[in-house]
């Protein structure tokens, strides 16, 4: 079964490292969940996800879509871009592929928000994998509903 | 049942508009089959991908996730970059996320390498909606293992 | 002497190419007067900038400072999202450098407004040397303070 | 007088603060010195530059032409990607404009590259105003003639 559950991580993470509003967020996400995209820290300008590596993961080159790469950075900065209570959504974002991730791999995207003016943002997420590696580095622009 | 088969188009789109390095690369790809991804048409620079979104494509604002979109747009250069025999991958690659796309909506993108120097290349990508307007624009760079 | 003035251009280009917010704006520019480029049409969506490369120009490789080629660009994108009357400004642009341009090439820079919605714009720029050949491409995101 | 020259700040940062090789590039970069960009540090991966903005900077709006900025950040990746002796250019960049910069503004542009694979490196530029805002963000892809 994939999904996009708080990781069970009780031991060292506990249940108050994501936002209300991120866990409701995540309750409804059928995508990430889909995707097989595990939250396991939300707060207003940061948020952690981890994705491991199937087959059904990876393109006709053998190795993770690269699409599936963004799509996991992507939903670190909605989280960490959401998590204070205010809608955001991104409006643009580039993403370098560094490394290539292969089946069985354990990624980790991280992201910070480096900048916030008035309502819009600028976001920086680092995708890496279990060895510490970097896989992609990525960068997005998102605009709130509401000045954060 | 989710796949990235050739469109079943046989009266206005023959199977010759898909090279046979784009049809093996088909085969072996099972992220865009798994998404729900279909070609089209693929020639040395220029490839078209379709998608219809699903519930399971949706993200927590109730719209696609733009990881999937981005991943659309990713696997329309994919084919257009490989279709002519040479290994090709993307290095980098930026969207701009227009308007949202709901369940329902029928996604195509279409790529055309708009430029190439050597072993590098430069791919627009635009994504519409059945009605014909724009969801993204997606510009990527890939890297040829053999000049093309 | 460096100037950003309308080319003189009279007999191919009618001085109705540039309309008259574009005129205004191109009086008042200095940086892009200083740098040495030339207006050559300014419409809504559209415009059309020249540079001819000079010593001045060139960096430690001997070849444009990349920041030419983009201010070039960016210029050009300055008179297609203003030409229409509402001050528009840049948010996010990005370049690829295809090939060096050196002491002696005129540059063309050509906008084109690729995507509009509400205040928001994509505009493409491409910019060419005198063979035709490609010097750079530029994606950039505006913002209108109305909408256009 | 325009001109990229090490600063004077001989009191708090020794001329061992700029490799040769940066120093030999200093010397024959035109381009950086026409627009008054000033060195301060550089080593392998890392490099500063300052600008002092004048009424030749400004654009139409009144404020730095967008792309003086970003010369100003390409210019540090520059330095920071070939102070270690090795040629390196970029091959594509894109910059976020957060603050417009007026005239008096003294900038300083610092880079860090944050990845090295091969001949292929990413490098992020801060751009921060006297009292430490910061003015635009931006990231680069240099490519190096020789693995680094």
């Amino acid at each position: 079964m994939y999904g996009l559950v708080m990781a069970d991580l009780s031991a060292t993470e506990p249940a108050s490292d994501v936002t209300a509003p991120a866990a409701e967020m995540l309750a409804s996400d059928q995508a990430s969940t889909w995707l097989g995209i595990r939250l396991t820290q939300a707060s207003p300008g940061r948020a952690t996800v981890m994705l491991e590596i199937e087959e059904h993961h990876c393109n006709g080159l053998g190795v993770c879509h690269g699409g599936f790469l963004f799509t996991l950075a992507d939903t670190a900065m909605a989280f960490a871009t959401n998590a204070g209570g205010h809608r955001a959504f991104a409006t643009n974002a580039e993403i370098d592929f560094i490394e290539a991730a292969r089946v069985g791999d354990r990624l980790t995207a991280t992201c910070t928000q480096i900048v916030s003016r008035g309502k819009a943002g600028v976001s920086d997420v680092t995708v890496t994998k279990q060895d510490g590696s970097t896989i992609a580095v990525f960068r997005g622009r998102t605009l709130a509903t509401k000045p954060s």
